[in-house]
């Protein structure tokens, strides 16, 4: 089994699984996802995981990276701190089986004042830049369940900031007092411009997220316009994090496109340029890269 | 049946409810609490829910107060707006059974910028300054599912500030990322104020969240001080909120003693003078001054 002769990508999450077939030639030639994210895998079930992995896409080498290398993961990837390049990720990859399954690590960000991680993105990122579909020096923003902003300067991650506004926006729409306004997808009308101003504008987001009953009961606001408007907040209110340093050339915001354009849409009402890259291709080509530096 | 001969006091809120029998000469005789609140009872069931309280604490009037006014509770009772004093909330009680059952309403305070509504907390608020446990002019701070910041100006509420904040621990602890790092109670220990001193210094709260877990993986904190961090993180923020105008005098803060404590030592941190005040006894001298109103 060589790596040369083509391997298997695998972006392996929390909650769900991507697998990607990749040829000798560097194509993506067969895929694959379903809902066996790690929490779904039991104890010492892993290698069984990955054998049907095996089944689906072919006898290959594996390289992974996710929530795979965390602690509740097959085997824990210590992260690698940042500044970080492809080369620190691929002289620490960690192998679950000995040259034919490797970890790639996740990254820490540690300053006197601020702790932070990232795992999965860090090979995104990275695999952008090498693929020069993103510059060597840029600000990412990477929604998701938790959005990341990312500095790149020299081609490496030099710092990030982790915004926990998508896991937000869930826990309100099941759990919370707000659940029964925020059924609706949220879009980028009027509504979800407004949110974004106030995000941008108020810093009590707590504060503000009650209002969005309150303007409802009173009002203020159209019932069907809460979702887009509270996803509005939220998405402005983590801009304030991500902009304190606005850069000037364009925010590259990386990532699944349902969710990629919401957060542009935000920056340009930020008066902020946006450009969206898909985050699949981008892994693609870190994986590529990472492949090439051990092959 | 007559209020002059003693009367049922009742807090009627969403997922509980407290009931309290009032002689005729004002004190408090006899109580009951269970968790029969709004969510609890059947639509149609509220004439049977209050005849259980009957049942238990005697055949008198009822003075109720809270969610019980809600759209979801027995009848609805329209928000008074702000400002608003005793005499408003009596001109306006909503009558479930021909003088023998009223709903205090609550109160909604419009303003160009925001949209707030309480219920309940109002009837607390005006008691103590009717009772005169607080000066006619203050700022009160009412933890709970959800904080409120209350200006009161000539022993009226002129207006008001709802902070998610109790409803956003509960749902971190129940539900995030964070759950299994939230499991102990919040106490007012270091870490405590070290979460207050961070969120009165931060504006970008769902960032400072995230990073609790990130402090905990790299060795910054430990993992048994995460839960009151994470209270003082988000408490801290609250007051970022509710003393944007801060206040020479006192603040006054009310309701249950669990968590006023935990604002009051976070009102001193903030470099506020803070006093406690129970909420059960405000609620109390509140309905008695509507009852003189009424009766």
């Amino acid at each position: 089994m060589r790596w040369a002769e083509g391997y298997i990508a695998v972006d392996w999450g929390t909650t769900n699984r991507r697998a990607y077939r990749v040829d000798p030639g560097g194509q993506c030639v067969a895929e694959m996802e379903d809902d066996q994210g790690i929490l779904a895998v039991a104890p010492g079930g892993f290698p069984a995981a990955v054998a049907q992995i095996r089944e689906r896409l072919g006898n290959h080498p594996l390289l992974m990276a996710g929530m795979i290398g965390s602690n509740r993961g097959w085997i824990e990837a210590p992260y690698a701190p940042c500044p970080a390049g492809l080369d620190d990720l691929a002289a620490r990859l960690i192998w679950a089986e000995e040259g034919r399954a490797a970890i790639v690590p996740g990254l820490s960000h540690l300053t006197d004042d601020s702790a932070d991680v990232m795992r999965g993105e860090e090979v995104q990122i990275l695999g952008a830049v090498a693929a020069g579909i993103v510059p060597p020096d840029c600000l990412i923003c990477h929604p998701g369940t938790h959005n990341k902003w990312i500095e790149v300067a020299g081609g490496r991650i030099i710092g990030f900031r982790t915004v926990m506004t998508g896991e937000m926006f869930n826990l309100l729409r099941e759990h919370s007092i707000l659940a029964d306004l925020l059924a609706l997808p949220a879009t980028t009308g009027e509504a979800f411009h407004d949110g974004v101003r106030r995000g941008l504008a108020h810093d009590g987001l707590t504060a503000e997220l009650f209002s969005v009953r309150a303007r409802v009961l009173l009002d203020r606001a159209k019932r069907e316009d809460a979702a887009s408007y509270t996803s509005g907040l939220l998405i402005g209110a983590d801009l304030r994090v991500g902009l304190r340093t606005a850069p000037e050339a364009e925010v590259i915001v990386m990532g699944r496109p349902e969710l990629t354009s919401l957060y542009a849409a935000a920056l340009t009402e930020a008066g902020q340029d946006a450009r969206e890259v898909d985050g699949e291709k981008a892994f693609l080509a870190g994986v590529r890269a990472i492949v090439e530096l051990i092959a």
